[in-house]
């Protein structure tokens, strides 16, 4: 079976973020005033062939541990559904 | 009101994603062998302060039209929620 996981990478709270930082400065010039707490990580989306979603989270996971996130910067979340 | 904006943006369907690639022909290195059509892109959370959450995906929308989007190459898309 086919599933798509969608992977979301975020610096952990409380860690400086200075993608965020530049983000959150550069929005009042386009006209948006009230945007706070600016968090900016990856995005990564991938079509995994696995027996069950189960599976394929695990896969994903592995993915994430290994070769996606900084476990020491960075948490993630995975959506897996199946396509 | 406060909301929560959580934009995901990935390069449009059909155009090369170096970093897509890069981690696809990584992956089997990690035993992951069935993984394909992998995309790498941004992922940026925000908080917003509006009167709607029609309001708050305005303003996400125009955050990604003019400053966090390349709209000649990436794609978005935005969820919002109450918080």
């Amino acid at each position: 079976m086919k599933f798509l996981a969608e992977i979301e990478i975020l610096p952990l709270k409380g860690l400086l973020d200075p993608q965020g930082k530049a983000v959150e400065s550069g929005l009042p010039r386009i006209g948006i005033e009230h945007a706070t707490n600016v968090r900016v990580g990856k995005f990564i989306t991938m079509e995994l062939e696995a027996s069950s979603d189960i599976s394929a989270h695990e896969m994903a996971e592995k993915a994430c541990k290994s070769l996606l996130a900084n476990l020491i910067m960075e948490g993630y979340t995975i959506r897996i559904s199946s396509i």
